[in-house]
């Protein structure tokens, strides 16, 4: 294992330390506990959470500030956080409007996050919760029931975060957040497996020539794997299996995220982006706007993943409005 | 050779499409050349052009917008592109007040840079220069006479873009180009080699418990290899090459860059700035600014840099300006 850390034990803790250090007027860390909250935090409005294992950056911290998330929990690597580590991230944002929980659709995560909004109510916090599970690959996975939560987790993000910071009330962000949620849907592939610290090796390999298509952000496995191809064969792949959900037709507009997973080179990712915009024009979609980079890693695993956001007028607004956080700053 | 392309011929045309698909806001490329220019450009500005060979994405493309580049020119992977392509760049986007060209210090580059820029002048329009040698690891390099431009370069973008959109005029934006050149100086270190798409095969090879201290952003030789130490261990080696330039005293204030080279994940990126802050701190500066992620890559080379600058106020105000491009947003 070549990285560059100090011990496995100790890679959380020393990267939120870096993260609060590098960008003290975003985030402040939570004293004592493994989560960023929001340094100047807007009074009065319904607070966002997330989180979830490490080893996703900038997915959640990197998400933490203006227009998006209020506070980001930070598991071990892939390992949920603890139900009290959600707790006292709830606590610390809540002011006096509720609390949003953001979570990816993973047992482990569904469970503590839920068991932590049980906590806050029982203090009469006002706690509700959205859980994304936009990737299409799969229908159950190693560590979920259902489809698992991935890139698109960052557009809920991006679009309750905006009408939280509306005023709007907790309900409202959380219809708005279940819109999103309705209307993405994501698909991936691996070129190479990523290790995590404590482990020490690779969690799978991969043949030279061989990719995997639908493969999870921890590395569970997708749907099959194949011989590589060309870029745009294999785009065309994972944007046919979004479009066989038919919930995207002709004249619709849409957002989209290609997604790095770590080790992917903004080059390749800009050649994904060259042929997945091809597919949609010709579908008669409009790509309203389009995000290209690592939003939602794994390591330094490679690969990338596609995801598609039909949008309305409510949707459009609350995407293209400002956001200024370490990782997504929009004018 | 596992990479997510077509073919190795077209990967810069591709992307270059990718590019200004993804973002037509910001970007249009220049008809017939491998150029990619400011959509809305601020009529009656001094224009900023740069570029070299393409592989160091989001460097140069992703810095095209307000507050930072007019223009980049894309060469072919690690290949400094032709004289024509960077003369027909500086004629687009030259608004009757000039233009400078940031050229990194690679022996191709600024030949045809300059070759160019003797064209243009030829043409009547009024062209200067400044060359970026930040990396101190070596004085002399494979393509290079003197110090290699690295991520520093990204800092000249940023400030000297700034003095443009403030409408300064031609001599006054070299003169802060130079300023920043001054003040700045970067060390780097690489893990992992990288794959150049028509080569098909590394570069060089590192043993499995081996780094290349020094290394330069096309696999250059850097100062020594030596077996993997402590990120902390390291990171301090890479600051205590730049600290011996005797340029930051103790009560300056400085802004910080922390680039991954590719292939690294965030997580370790923060483990480094973790220990970056404690180190100047210690050495009594105040970090004004840090930025931390992918801004001048080497496909997916693994590895990192360091930058430091030195702020006076005029370059401080400068930094912390405005600025809204594909990979570089900020209030």
């Amino acid at each position: 294992m070549k990285k560059i850390i100090n011990n496995p034990d100790n890679v959380v803790e020393e990267m939120l330390n870096g993260m609060t250090a590098s960008h003290p007027q975003y985030l402040t860390r939570l004293e004592g506990f493994d989560s960023v909250i929001r340094t100047n935090k807007k009074a009065d409005k319904v607070a966002l959470v997330s989180g979830g294992g490490s080893g996703h950056e900038p997915s959640h911290g990197g998400y933490v500030g203006r227009g998006m998330l209020d506070a980001a929990v930070a598991g071990p690597v892939f390992t949920s956080p603890t139900p009290d580590q959600v707790y006292e991230a709830i606590k610390a944002v809540d002011a006096g409007k509720g609390v949003l929980l953001v979570i990816k659709n993973y047992s482990g995560d569904v469970m503590n996050f839920e068991m932590a909004a049980e906590m806050a109510a029982a203090d009469g916090i006002d706690v509700e919760k959205v859980i994304t599970n936009d990737d299409v690959a799969v229908e159950n996975s190693t560590w979920t029931i259902g489809r698992r939560g991935i890139a698109g987790t960052i557009l809920v993000h991006k679009i309750a975060g905006a009408k939280a910071e509306s005023g709007a009330v907790l309900a409202d962000v959380k219809r708005i957040a279940e819109k999103v949620i309705a209307n993405e849907r994501s698909m991936g592939m691996a070129l190479s497996p990523c290790t995590v610290p404590a482990a020490g090796k690779p969690s799978f390999t991969l043949a030279e020539n061989e990719i995997e298509i639908g493969m999870g952000i921890h590395g569970e496995p997708g749907t099959h794997r194949e011989a590589i191809r060309t870029a745009d064969e294999i785009t065309q792949q994972l944007v046919d299996k979004i479009l066989a959900e038919k919930i995207y037709n002709s004249g619709d507009e849409v957002a989209v995220l290609i997604n790095g997973l770590g080790a992917t080179p903004l080059m390749e990712l800009y050649v994904v982006s060259n042929k997945v915009q091809a597919v949609l024009q010709e579908k008669g979609l409009h790509m309203v706007k389009t995000y290209v980079g690592n939003y939602m890693t794994s390591l330094e695993m490679a690969g990338y993943s596609v995801t598609l956001l039909k949008l309305d007028d409510e949707l459009k607004e609350l995407l293209l409005a400002p956001a200024d956080t370490p990782a997504f700053v929009q004018y």
